[in-house]
């Protein structure tokens, strides 16, 4: 593997909500995703979610509360707790969560992207 | 968990080559470090190292080559290889890594920070 530049990463795709694949740790995927508007409710049973924010700001919409991420700032959704990201403007994440997470968990809508569909860059 | 700031955690401590740890997920933490001078050549035999500069340059030596990263880049070192951070500059460094790992791998030196005294900040 060579080393990973996140803004080169992130000039290569220009879709939201599709994470894009960058990087690989034990047993653990790193993801770019562009975002913007807001993706649906939804819980990974299994899999905490890391959140980091390189550029816009996120929110990470809980039952309980809301979570507000700017660049430089990051929070773990743990496992099971229900979340919806949004972001007004577009906004630059990278994620860490296990290979198998699917980004909508459990829940499928017409924004979900098959865990074996997502793809390398 | 509250949602974490980098720079907030990085003014927090001013020693180098003794990571702190930030956040945890899935069996992984997430670690800060300030580097600078070299650290002594060691390898993890099970645990993927991941290393992301924030600010600096960080030089990772193994045997075959180095990489060289600067902010916004990252690079995965896999177990098994042998491998000698350095920096010329002070170098702020977030680490991925199973709670398991020892920064030194089994190497020990009067460098190492045994992995029960690593500090949460």
């Amino acid at each position: 593997m060579d080393k990973v530049n996140l803004d080169q990463k992130f000039a290569l795709f220009s879709e939201h909500w599709s994470p894009k694949i960058v990087g690989e740790m034990n047993g653990q995927f790193v993801k770019l995703a562009k975002v913007q508007g807001e993706l649906v409710w939804h819980a990974h049973d299994q899999e905490d979610e890391m959140f980091l924010v390189t550029k816009g700001r996120l929110t990470i919409q809980m039952r309980d509360r809301d979570v507000v991420l700017g660049p430089g700032e990051f929070f773990v959704v743990p496992k099971g707790v229900e979340h919806a990201p949004k972001a007004e403007e577009e906004t630059h994440i990278v994620l860490f969560e296990p290979k198998s997470t699917a980004h909508t968990g459990k829940t499928s809508s017409d924004m979900t992207v098959a865990v074996e569909d997502q793809e390398w860059i």
